[in-house]
């Protein structure tokens, strides 16, 4: 497996002792060796291919494991994981079992942290500068940064106390690719792109040393005072930004010259102080398809090495995805007010359409869901309808503006929560596992988790038109295959029973309600009746429903969810029960409290037990455990 | 009430008629007022004291409430609620029922949002402008930021999505201190202080216009391009940090100057972009005391306000801060691995003879509590064993952080949770709420509620020496005033009876137990015998002492907690009796789901039934409830 360089290859050091054009022939070896693996099972071709002479000078530079590389995001990280140990497992890229899609510490002892969320590489590194010098070692630290991660406001204010703590032998790699997923937004991008239009590249050891000069090594933040004073040439120095956070900036240099890259980096770690190099990368590089369309490539299922042509899947259902993004537009033809808003996820969210559609009414933030939240809540002042749409995980990032800007003044953002349970490839950093059990728990806020994609769209029609703070949860993937009528319904206040049985009574949300239903079939096979209702509503919780669940007296309650089983929806029902003082045994059913690994959606959720299999399997065991205890209580 | 001159202001637009002498006779009276005001009854004296200036200015040059006028944090607007109604109201400031410390839209409609957490203004600023634009209305935006919240990342990223949108009549004053509560910290504070010491001051309209001149009025971002070909004294302009950002920066000037400010400000709002006015202010302006000591005025008790000195209370028994900050050096004196880490509160959290004793080994980042945390990751990565002591209300900043960068990864991070439950007087903005609701969910967590100030030291003791991910969560004030001992013991897994008692049975929390004794008592003399249980540990939940619990059948299991009722410490107590297959009617008691206002921790304890008398009030209605079910359940 791998090109002949590729395989000699046995750690990190190894890189050192390459020629030029051995390191020529390790990258491409590299490069043909991602896109063989992606091309089988999908992944971040676009960053990685891109990041491979980056990572080259890095490992001849440092001394690694001692010295630390800080990955930001992770997905850029292929070479990286290819070189220290993991190619093998390159074949089950993301797959149940395989390598994950990002650094992983449970993985190997060169990654140094778990990253998948973008913006905390600075912040890590600056724990470990701290830890460094205060056991007075001298490891030095290395971040590697994409141009949109070092706007989210996690980086910056990173920038803002490295800056004055004053770190030395610690450098950043700011690796301008002028992309996020899709193109970059934010003023820091355009001031990176103006840098890269107008200035000459650095392109020899000369110009490197010229360059500090100029930055006066070691000076750090620039002193207006002094900048009186200064020569016209010293005033020509670009990334002035990065100098007055008190960094010396290096920049902007070609990120695939190899050569150039470990000279610069030399040069940085001798600066005493911290330093941003600049450096101008292509994401995609080397793979003609994936440069030509890095967007697509940028996160890719499986496709035709040859042609960098997709594999057509079968035709399945319209994704939730695309139902969502096909309901706002049409709202939006007939509601002027509705104002969409997206932080760099443009083409995940499915917003392109209406971005186009209605380019005065969308907004993308870049990297920033803190800024989005909050700007959704200034629209929703100024009397607008926000719609923020931002895949579950992420929006972890914007928890208290959840709660302190939209929903103590209660006001009406729409918040669509893509990607919501378990996702699939991407892993344990991605999965929406916790928005149900954060969401409710916030007074004011309510959470529709619908069924299926007609039931989404008529959650979102819903949405929009109640007043106050409100999610709308819907999964990653295909939706169940139903129609979605061209009119949509208000929903109402309550759950809908789908399914008749007198032993157990489901009470389910989102796509767990077909899980629900198959489980039903496998119990009646075994000769239990079990009812299933969809709940619709997590918060407010339909509790004329839950007691009518209980009324039936079934054997077992079952909750279902594809949310974490501590405080979620199950929780919800209990809450129910206790306030109403309803008695009967209930199993929750739920993401475990654990944090769940990367795979396959079906197989992740096989093995934790919520495919209908295990579902029927864990009603049957806990109604023999009832039984049991019912036998004790008569003994 | 008030002087003469503030006495006859009844709309802002009556500032616009007077004279200087006029003004200058009303910003006295304004600062009469709230010295006499804060003297009574204590609050953020210092911040308001200094933005008088700002904003008679803001009020002379915009048309309110058709302009916006934005308060960050808004703890420094007591001058803009005297002038629009509230002066009456300012005898009973942060008391229940009287005037609220920050700005809040139920209060008045020149209150443009709920403030209280930083750093939001500028994303609501920009919501407010997408609105007004998508409108094609015309009004003014203006923004009051200090120089430590625009440090915060949620301001940073909308300061990079302002520049790329090139908002007219949008701006921002940067209202430049020197402090956050204590000496501000970062990169961007030193560069605004080597601004203030090097430039002159704008202090004519010549000034203004030549300042914009040479900024290139419109210009916006600087092209580095253009720079080659500019004038030295173009480029001698100072912001150039905030002009890379796309806004033209205007300053600085004297923020005690109403004339120069309404002139720049009126300029300001021509300018065809984002500006930013660099105003330099003192913090505790025009009242001797503040002046001399910012930090004690900040947030103030009561104090006799010809001499500054606060009112002494009687003695109390040490606070859980105090007892937090002992034992934390204490630890710290035999393990060198412990680091304290603070986000702007070094001396609300008690850190401000940690940071003396162990320079090497504390960090305050400033307001950026999504860093505090990932460099905490970072830290516990690097070995050492990081303390993060953040006000509960603030940690949801960094949520995600905890979420992603600690507990993903299973690192040895302790969290000081000050501040946790009812705060009293900040009011919604600043209760401790959510904490145990949003943290028990997220896997891998340990959480501790001490009930008294001798176990709050024992469970620091416990999570510095346990591994993995745990918080400590310990409300504001003073403690129960029992004896710390000299030496720690490790707080076993498990819950401890307090209390004996057949028809109740309490599981409380933290401050909870003590209410819980007290209420058993009230229900005692009622005929009522009542457990009470010290739980201790919300996450992992002591399973068997609930068990235990709930095996003595008691009529009642009563849970009670200081977060909210939803999801928290009550529904974990649920879910392990739906788990173990325990059947008690339960009764939750804890903060409703609802935001809880202003007001002194006793009387909105009170107020929501969480005072003993009212505890055993629920109670005995809830074994009335109970009885009248189990005779329907007989007929």
């Amino acid at each position: 497996m791998g090109g002949e360089t590729l395989a000699r290859m046995t750690c990190p050091a190894d890189v050192k002792g390459l020629s030029a054009k051995e390191l020529a022939l390790l990258a491409q070896d590299l490069r043909v060796e991602m896109i063989a693996s992606t091309s089988l099972n999908g992944g971040h071709l676009a960053s990685s291919l891109g990041a491979v002479e980056l990572i080259l000078a890095a490992y001849r530079v440092l001394d690694l494991p001692h010295d630390k590389l800080v990955f930001d995001v992770g997905h850029q990280a292929y070479a990286h994981k290819m070189l220290t140990g993991r190619l093998p497992g390159f074949a089950r890229l993301r797959q149940l079992g395989g390598v994950s899609g990002f650094t992983r510490r449970g993985e190997s002892p060169y990654d140094v942290h778990d990253s998948g969320h973008a913006s905390d590489s600075i912040a890590i590194a600056l724990g470990l500068a701290e830890g460094r010098d205060l056991r007075g070692s001298d490891e030095r630290i290395l971040t590697i940064i994409g141009d949109a991660s070092i706007g989210g406001g996690l980086a910056m204010e990173a920038l803002n106390t490295i800056g004055q703590r004053r770190k030395r032998r610690f450098v950043i790699i700011l690796n301008d690719n002028e992309m996020s997923i899709s193109h970059t937004t934010g003023a820091i991008s355009s001031y990176l792109a103006s840098i890269r239009t107008s200035q000459r590249y650095i392109t020899t050891r000369d110009a490197v040393e010229d360059a500090l000069s100029r930055t006066g090594l070691g000076a750090g933040l620039v002193r207006l005072g002094e900048m009186a004073k200064a020569s016209t040439k010293q005033l020509l120095v670009p990334g002035m930004f990065f100098e007055e956070l008190g960094f010396v900036y290096l920049g902007p240099i070609d990120g695939h010259n190899t050569a150039i890259l470990e000279e610069t980096l030399r040069s940085a770690f001798e600066v005493d102080g911290p330093v941003i190099i600049h450096a101008v990368t292509r994401k995609g590089k080397g793979y003609a398809p994936a440069e030509r369309n890095p967007e697509l490539f940028h996160g890719i299922g499986p496709f035709d090495p040859e042609t960098g042509v997709p594999v057509k899947k079968p035709a399945a259902a319209p994704s939730y995805t695309s139902v969502f993004a096909r309901t706002l537009e049409q709202e939006a033809e007939s509601d002027s007010r509705i104002f969409a808003i997206t932080a760099a996820m443009q083409g995940g969210t499915g917003l392109t359409g209406f971005a186009a559609k209605f380019p005065q009414r969308f907004l993308d933030v870049g990297i920033a869901e803190e800024c989005a939240v909050t700007t959704a809540a200034g629209l929703a002042i100024d009397g607008e309808v926000p719609v923020v749409a931002i895949y579950s995980t992420f929006l972890q990032r914007a928890y208290d503006e959840i709660v302190t800007n939209v929903c103590l003044p209660n006001l009406h953002v729409v918040f669509a929560i893509d990607r919501a349970g378990i996702v699939g490839q991407d892993g344990s950093t991605h999965h929406g596992a916790l928005d149900m059990a954060f969401l409710r728990s916030i007074p004011n806020m309510s959470v529709i988790a619908p069924s299926d994609e007609a039931e989404l769209a008529d959650a979102l029609h819903t949405a929009i038109a109640m007043d106050g703070p409100v999610a709308v949860r819907y999964p990653r993937g295909a939706g169940m295959g139903v129609p979605v009528p061209a009119t949509r319904s208000e929903l109402p206040l309550e759950s809908r029973v789908l399914r008749e049985g007198t032993d157990v009574a489901f009470l389910a949300v989102g796509k767990m309600v077909d899980v629900a239903m198959k489980a039903a079939k496998i119990l009646e096979a075994d000769g239990l009746g079990a009812s299933v209702r969809d709940m619709r509503w997590v918060k407010p919780l339909d509790v004329r429903g839950v007691r009518a669940a209980c009324a039936a007296r079934p054997r077992l309650v079952v909750t279902i969810e594809d949310g974490v089983i501590k405080g979620g929806f199950g929780s919800a029902v209990l809450e129910a029960m206790a306030d109403e003082g309803l008695h009967a045994p209930v199993l929750r059913l739920g993401l475990p409290d654990e944090f769940v690994g990367h795979g396959d959606v079906a197989s992740l959720l096989a093995s934790i037990g919520l495919d209908p299999q295990g579902v029927a399997d864990s009603v049957e065991r806990r109604l023999g455990a009832e039984d049991a205890r019912a036998d004790d209580d008569h003994r």
